[in-house]
C-alpha cells in the first residue's frame, strides 16, 4: 500500500540495485592497476572505471525511465551541461573519491541522488569497500544497511569533530584559504579535523553521528546531492558555506548535526570564489 | 619447530589475544556515553575506558611475564616514567584515537608493541570497529587478518597520497607549522592528504598500500611502536621527520612506502620542537 503512495519508491529501489551493481564493478576494478588521467589539476584524477561505471548507470536508468534527465560527473566532464530542471533528474557520481580509488585507499562510493522540481527526493550512497549502503528518502528517514541513522545532535563547536578535505585545487591562493579556514576552526578550539577523501562518505559519517559536521567548497552537485538528503533525514542540516540556504549548484556545503553548529562553522569560513555548476 | 626458534613467539601470540580482548571492551564501551576528561590541551582527551583497558592489558601481561617492563600511555599520564631499557618492554596504547572513540568515529585501535634491547620485535594493532588485526614480527612479515601486507612502493612524491594529522596541540605557533608543512606538500603537488585520526591505523593503511606515506610530530612512542614494525615488515621504511634514523622516543615519524619518498617528504617538513618521551 505504502509503495503506491510514494511515486518515487520504484526509482529508489532501482537506485539501490544499480548502486550495488556499480559498486561491485568499482571494487573489482580496485584489484587491477588503474590507468589514470588528469582533469582540472594534477590532483584532479579520473580513470576509465569512472567513465565506464557512469555510462553503465545512466544507460540502465535511461532504459527503465526514458523521460528522466541526468547530471553525471563524467558526462559533464565530456561536455554535457549540468542543468537542474524541474524534470525528474538523476545526479550521479560513479566514483566519489577517485583519488582514493587510484590509491586503493578504502573509501570510495557510488553516489546517486534523485531530484524532482529541483528538490532531492532520495539519495543512495554505496561505500563499496566497506559494503555500506546508505539511503535517505525525503520524509522517511535515513538508513545504513537497514539501520536507522541519527546525527550526534552536537551544538557546541568546541566539542565537535569536523570533517573536511584539502581538495584537488592546487592554486596557491585557494590552498591558503582552505588552510586558514582549518586554522581558525582548530584555534576555537574544536576537538579535531578528519578527512577520508570523499564528500559523500564524509557526509554519511555525519549522518551516523560519528562526526559532527562536514564542510567543503569546490565540490560539485554530484558529490552532495545524494548525501544531502541522507544528512537531513538523519536529523542534520545542510547550509551554504555562508550560513545561508543550501544551494545544490553552488559547489559549497556545510552539513551539520545541528543548525547551531552549522552556523557557528559558517562564521569561521572565508568563502572561496567558485564558478557554479 | 619454528616456535622453538623464536623466543618471542609466545609473547606475540599473547599480544594478539589480549589486543582482541581489549578491542572488544573498547567496542562495547562505544555503545555507552563516554565521560571525557582533558589532558594536555582542550583537544587532548582521555576517558575511563582508556585507563581501564590499559590496566587490564598490563595486569594480564604482568601475570604471565612478571619480569617484563611496561610503557603505557595512561600509566605515563598517571606519573610513570616512559624509559625504554634493554629489558623486554611492552609499549601500549589502549585506545589509539581517543578523540575518535569519544565521537564514535569508526577508527580506534589497541596498539601493543614489544621491544627487546630497544629494538621492536613485534607489533600488534587491532582496529576494533573494523575488526582488523594487524601484526608484524621482525623478519617475518606483516599481516592483516592473516593476509600478507605490502606497501605501495611509490617513490614519486607527486603521485603520492599522504596521511597526517592536525594533532591535539592547540598552540597557535604549532598549528602554523603543522599547516605550513601540509601547504608545502600540497603545492609540490601531491595527490592528496587524508587523516583518519589514529597514528596506528594511518601507519597500517600505509602498510596495506592504501596510502603511500604517513608523517606526524607530537605523537608518542606508544602511538608508533607497534605499527613501525608492521610498516617495515610490509616493505616500508620509518624515518625521523628530519630524514635521519627513526628514534622511537623522539615523538616524530615519517613512515613511507619507500626510502626515496620518505626522504622527499622530510625535505618539506619544518620540525616542531618537542620534549622527548
Amino acid at each position: 500500500m505504502e509503495k503506491m503512495c510514494d511515486p518515487w519508491q520504484e526509482c529508489m529501489d532501482f537506485a539501490v540495485k544499480i548502486a550495488r551493481k556499480a559498486g561491485e564493478v568499482v571494487c573489482d576494478a580496485l584489484k587491477i592497476e588503474a590507468r589514470i588521467m588528469v582533469k582540472s589539476s594534477p590532483a584532479d584524477l579520473v580513470t576509465e572505471t569512472d567513465q565506464k561505471v557512469e555510462a553503465m548507470i545512466i544507460s540502465s536508468i535511461r532504459e527503465k525511465f526514458p523521460s528522466h534527465s541526468f547530471i553525471g560527473e563524467e558526462s559533464v566532464a565530456a561536455g554535457d551541461k549540468s542543468t537542474l530542471s524541474d524534470n525528474p533528474t538523476w545526479i550521479i557520481d560513479p566514483i566519489d573519491g577517485t583519488t582514493n580509488f587510484v590509491h586503493r585507499f578504502p573509501f570510495v562510493a557510488v553516489s546517486i541522488g534523485f531530484a524532482v522540481n529541483k528538490e532531492i527526493e532520495f539519495g543512495v550512497v554505496y561505500s563499496c569497500v566497506e559494503d555500506k549502503m546508505y539511503t535517505g528518502r525525503r520524509g522517511k528517514g535515513a538508513f545504513c544497511n537497514g539501520q536507522k541513522l541519527h546525527v550526534s545532535g552536537q551544538k557546541d563547536i568546541t566539542k565537535s569533530l569536523v570533517l573536511t578535505e584539502l581538495g584537488s585545487n592546487r592554486t596557491p591562493e585557494v590552498i591558503k584559504i582552505v588552510l586558514s579556514n582549518i586554522e581558525r576552526l582548530l584555534c576555537i578550539p574544536i576537538h579535531g579535523i578528519r578527512a577520508v577523501g570523499t564528500a559523500a562518505v564524509n557526509m554519511c559519517l555525519v549522518a551516523t553521528g560519528g562526526a559532527d559536521a562536514y564542510f567543503e567548497m569546490g565540490i560539485h552537485c554530484w558529490d552532495m546531492a545524494a548525501a544531502s538528503v541522507i544528512i537531513t533525514e538523519a536529523g542534520g542540516v545542510v547550509l551554504d558555506a555562508s550560513g545561508g540556504k543550501f544551494d545544490l549548484m553552488s559547489r559549497r556545503i556545510i552539513a551539520a548535526s545541528s543548525r547551531e553548529l552549522g552556523e557557528q562553522i559558517s562564521k569561521e569560513l572565508q568563502i572561496i570564489p567558485l564558478e557554479r555548476d
